[in-house]
């Protein structure tokens, strides 16, 4: 373990179970969502929520005790304050799931491109699960949203940017995560535009990249035309 | 036919039948779903879908068995066992048809960018037509989309994102569909975007270009400068 | 006038008279629609209209009768046909007016990017008011669209992929003009896109640039010392 | 001060008096669209807003007036105008506000890729906020838009192309609100796409440099080569 700092050390270590809480969460979440729970199964539910949340919270408090420069630290993880925090916010520790692809990855390989794709399609449908759950959760007693279904087809005509508007959400929280649905949707587009473009670009760019060779041909002619005069100087002097 | 594996030779083989037999499961299925067929003639319509169904099954089971590293290729292939498998995908078989571009492209020739603009036109209107007839048929009975022309205006509203919202899909069938779609748009909305993006890079970099050449230029006055020089010592010497 | 062609010097000669129609056209298809018109009105105006019509159908003949490889340019030319016999597409005939663009232009310069965005701005709007005349003449009497404001309303909506779904169209004529304004959508998105791409990549690669630029200085310094190594050789021997 | 017009001196005084009044134009219109007021303290913000618009219209005046090429400068800012004279437009001036993100950014430095994002984000804000406010000013009476959180939610909706259509402006203003707010999601898209493909086609052409490199080196060996040949020369004679 070469000189890493004692909070490398720690985010090495919180990997994998802050990983395991969010996984718990999400079965937690989902269960007491799409269960729609009351009384004692509520309890058991919000408890194993609340213990995640502990791990989460634990997490950041030590990573910032732990942080060379604190403030500098601090001012670049308001996102992570915010998902502790904000109670609204807290489906997104789910998210926190996207770096099981991480681990999908790093035993297969694959190149800078196809991995952006495969983080790319994983984030979004993740996304699309825990926007649908968060929407039900808040719009079920309004009569916007009231079955899983009906959250996963919103999410999925929002996160394209079709938005038929057969279903949208009509509570502040869910239209809160509306908009970071729709956000998404517009990195998503990015996304995707740009890894076709990179792709299209490369292809094309073949023919540059032979004059290019030209140019290392010629240089590498000059190089031996070289050579031989010196040769020949030597010889001669 | 040089070095070619018994699959790819296998492949090259089924080429023909299996665009013939997707053409033939696009008319029986478009026969089927636009006449709502009754009685003896939804016998015959299905009898040829099946029939297509056949070939698609044949030569997956016959890939699978030729397939040097068969684990390998049940991994990359996990659509075509899904499109041959599950009902609710079998609209995809027309899909097949796309391999027809190919053809006409291989007549006309065409750069590299012409080629992906000619497929993601093809394969956009295969698709708008394969979506309009499979909601069609998961549709009618839910008053939503009776018409094939409903049908049609539905997936073009749909694959440009616009998403009007004047017809949706209502049936999990029909809004699997849906997502299809969805999806085929944003791919549609990058490859567009990346092909301009590719063409205006490229007609920018001209002046770039011109640098370059302007580099060759100094190596090859370089290379003159030595050669001059090379002949100076050899006469003098 | 160098070796210019018949077919080209018709073109050239041809170039103002079809702009001119198109503009003719243009107004007297608007005052056609907004004016709703009935009587002998209507007859001035489908007479200035079949007119023009007669200028673009000239144009299209003597093309194809001068042109070297005739049917070549034939199947090159498809959509003038269209758009020269079909009544349904008559309103494309407008487009014509993108031309005067190229004219504005050519007085002020201007680079490649900044042409495209012009063109992609020009055909944008102008296409958005072509479709609001063509969608209002199709669709007033069934309710949809029944003013010159809501057809300009519907078309933005369309062309910029959004599709609220207050105003849409109902009529086979009038879906047909809402296909093309979005198809023309997602080509303005990708034009944006695309533009903005290529600056973007020109200003991140200064940087690369640069590194060229020291290269190119290594090429100078080698040749330079070259040129010294000559006139010692040449003074000593 | 070295060697500046008279009317980049009026524009660097005028910097933050500019940002001011748009700050303070923003506060008081604020008050007045989303207090709905009445009475004396309507005249109040009225009085505050006319005070703000005094200022814009200030230096436009000065800026006309000491421009050394006045006709070339007026072209270049017809927009400006347009936000000067008519009222429609005036909730356009606060866009002037983009450019304290100018101020934050010079503070904290930051890369070309990583400005364009901050100020698509900054800008895209505001011009939420804005035409949340606008659009609440131009459709409240109207049953459309009737409190600034629907306000809000409909700009989201429509900057990001999403479009539902629960809620969309019924007047002429806010629809002309409504088209500025497509075509700035347009631009959203494509900044974002265009930074994530500058990112990536980036990211994968560092195998493109690394060869760029090696000809670099080619090249220092040659130099190496020379250098000696130089010193071999130089003794023997």
């Amino acid at each position: 373990m070469r000189s890493m700092t004692r909070q490398q050390r720690w985010q090495q270590f919180m990997d994998w179970p802050l990983t395991a809480a969010a996984l718990i969460f999400l079965i937690a979440y989902s269960w007491e969502v799409i269960g729609d729970l009351d009384g004692p199964r509520a309890v058991v539910a919000e408890s194993i929520i609340w213990a995640t949340w502990a791990v989460f919270v634990l997490d950041y408090i030590v990573n910032l005790a732990l942080a060379t420069r604190r403030w500098h630290w601090f001012t670049r993880h308001i996102f992570d304050l915010l998902v502790v925090v904000l109670p609204m916010l807290r489906p997104l520790r789910m998210l926190r799931l996207v770096t099981i692809l991480a681990v999908l990855q790093r035993s297969t390989g694959g190149a800078f491109r196809g991995r952006v794709v495969v983080y790319a399609a994983g984030a979004s449908l993740l996304l699309v699960y825990v926007a649908a759950l968060a929407a039900l959760d808040a719009e079920r007693d309004h009569g916007s949203i009231q079955t899983l279904g009906q959250g996963l087809w919103w999410a999925f005509v929002t996160i394209t940017t079709v938005g038929y508007g057969d279903v949208y959400p009509v509570t502040p929280t869910g239209q809160l995560v509306a908009v970071g649905v729709m956000v998404a949707g517009i990195a998503l587009i990015g996304v995707v535009t740009a890894t076709l473009a990179s792709w299209i670009v490369e292809k094309v760019s073949v023919q540059q990249e032979v004059e290019e060779a030209i140019t290392r041909a010629h240089v590498e002619t000059l190089t031996e035309e070289i050579r031989k005069l010196r040769e020949l100087v030597s010889s001669r002097l």
